[in-house]
């Protein structure tokens, strides 16, 4: 796979689950396609990550919610950075057709068992 | 700015010059927004950086080089990953319409003076 667009997983293609691919991991940043169909973050369910996160979404729609926020409706080329520990989730993603994220993860020192 | 494919810098948009800009700064990751207009690297001239690169074409279209290969053409979706101190140039980009690139530096530490 070479084309964000293309290639999706099969489980992305029927529409099964949210997929989730790495498209480069080195130790200081893992760079990653999600591919997501309809899902949404179980309720009550918030994401709250040691690492940042930079996303953008490139086709689609979601509705991205930082706690204590109104929800973000993100299109095509909106992009926002998510600090380490801030707590979000997805409330909801296009239903029609797939909607593709491009996610990098840094800051992953903080993970790594100290010396 | 928050969309990738929107307020483009007053230089991009005459076609003046390429524009970059950090889309977010830090010590273990660059990402930066890259627009170009028709322009190429200058002949004979190769970048050849101490940093990864991780790039993907998402508007536009441009051809890549890398040294010893063929000329790639990166059309919206494709993406590369250019390993540190790999030679590359840009032969070409669209002259109608800006190209829009996302480009994520990593290994930056690399970089940094040594303690």
């Amino acid at each position: 796979m070479n084309n964000l667009f293309r290639d999706f997983p099969t489980a992305a293609v029927r529409a099964e689950e949210e997929t989730f691919e790495d498209l480069l991991a080195r130790p200081d940043v893992r760079i990653e396609r999600i591919v997501s169909t309809g899902q949404a973050s179980p309720p009550g369910f918030w994401y709250s990550q040691p690492q940042g996160e930079w996303v953008v979404v490139l086709q689609g729609a979601a509705g991205l919610l930082i706690e204590g926020e109104p929800v973000r409706e993100l299109r095509p080329g909106d992009f926002i950075n998510i600090p380490a520990y801030c707590r979000h989730r997805v409330e909801w993603t296009e239903a029609n057709g797939p909607t593709v994220w491009l996610a990098v993860h840094y800051e992953l020192a903080q993970d790594a068992p100290t010396a």
